[in-house]
């Protein structure tokens, strides 16, 4: 891992980078103590509502499935960014895109969720190859949003591996432009260079890793998730944002107010803590 | 290839499967005559209806992107199953599922869509592991639902090659239940057998292969897609449904009901040729 990227403050790697959607969400941490992404994975509008507006005084992003939303109305993108202004957090859009290039565009400017008009970050799969990062880029670039590369995933079995997350670190610093960073385990700066690579990133190479599969007691999920503790994601391995969901706000259809805002102030603490030892330890070493 | 499948008819092949929508895919295609999956990939309602109108007597199965429809209402879905009565084809959902399992099962049953209630076949990545498949069957399988896992794609640079497809392969032979088969560039039983594959699987092991990324004329298009023709890919390469897009009903944002209905028929007619063609190859053979 790299010292130098881990002894800056989230609010100094800001200026690594020129797209608007990384800037705002590094600037957003450090203004907020939070690398917090809460993934709310509910499925009716008022639930959703309801959980964002408990958590999101703690949270930096707000991790969307908009797709599993049954009573999805257009006004119901208001009402997220209405909250997202009074809470001050980011959109990011968990859709995973991994079609051909012209399809994947349609999927995120198109159809009744027009992603691209409202979800700051969003994210993609490499399986397709290259070709979907610039026909993304072709509908958020101007929107001023960025692009997250799936480049592992914490479920069991997982075939973003070895060579297949290398590919996609390269794909990745290829469009520095609208990739800000990815969805990991790991830090990324370095993976994938080689002789053949064409591209010789920056010294200071810096991209987001956004972590999901976290919970402050670690155990397991039967449809095949794997859990680590924020100390261990945020300190030992380097990523920079938590993704945290039902650990939060719980698997009823109800939400209890108090005891999620509690748990979200619980997970940023937890995550911001590991940030400030890290923040130690690598400016001793640096 | 096995010649021992391809010399036998798509209605005699019924037979290895025990999944519902698999039966009736191949059923269909006999009755019909037809290997073509027309892939409708517009995004407005009407634009859409009007396509699987003047292609439907032609093609086997209608691929759909519901999610790129701007003015989508549950309605649409009616007027869709009316179509597919009307014409005798069957519906596939291409939603490229990419998620860990409890995702992926909310994104096929939930939201505005509700794939699962309409979609007679939709798809997967394998990317996520193999949770992705008994995630998908817990919703799918009890409605008659079949899976095609995507073991290789046809735009350039993709990642599903090598060890990624024999991977997906491997997930697929443990779960013939859901999966029918895959969308891919040619066959795929007896991949990714090797000394540690816990399954060892039936001497006529026969999965379908479904085919993108074909044209009457061969030409490319600039994000990074590649084409074949009918006879390359169901003669020589063995596929069995050939899907096509554009192809058949231009770029317009309006349909020309003729020469789409006479496109979809010159489609129909090279991929049935060519199966022909085929049968009595191996027939021959075996």
């Amino acid at each position: 891992m790299s010292a130098k990227i881990l002894s800056q403050t989230y609010g100094k790697r800001a200026e690594h980078f020129d797209n608007v959607a990384a800037k705002d969400l590094l600037l957003t941490m450090e203004r907020k103590k939070s690398n917090l992404c809460v993934s709310v994975d509910v499925t009716h509008s008022q639930h959703f509502l309801d959980v964002i507006d408990a958590v999101g005084p703690y949270a930096c992003l707000i991790k969307t499935h908009i797709d599993i939303i049954e009573d999805f109305e257009p006004s119901l993108i208001t009402r997220l960014q209405d909250l997202s202004t009074k809470h001050d957090f980011m959109i990011f859009e968990d859709r995973k895109f991994a079609d051909i290039g012209n399809t994947a565009t349609l999927q995120y400017s198109k159809g009744v969720h027009k992603i691209a008009s409202w979800a700051h970050v969003t994210n993609a799969h490499s399986v397709a190859g290259p070709w979907i990062i610039p026909a993304l880029a072709s509908v958020g670039l101007q929107l001023g949003r960025g692009l997250l590369m799936l480049a592992e995933m914490s479920s069991k079995g997982s075939l973003a591996t070895g060579s297949y997350t290398e590919a996609t670190v390269r794909m990745a610093r290829e469009h520095r432009d609208f990739v800000i960073g990815f969805i990991a385990q790991r830090r990324m700066e370095g993976v994938g260079l080689n002789a053949s690579s064409d591209i010789v990133p920056p010294e200071d190479e810096d991209f987001l890793v956004l972590t999901p599969g976290l919970q402050l007691d670690v155990t397991g999920d039967h449809l095949g998730q794997q859990y680590r503790t924020p100390k261990e994601v945020v300190l030992e391995a380097g990523c920079d944002v938590i993704i945290v969901g039902r650990g939060i706000y719980g698997k009823s259809e109800h939400i209890d107010v108090q005891s999620t805002a509690s748990l979200a102030e619980k997970y940023r603490e937890a995550g911001w803590s590991a940030y400030e030892e890290r923040l130690k330890k690598y400016s001793s070493e640096s």
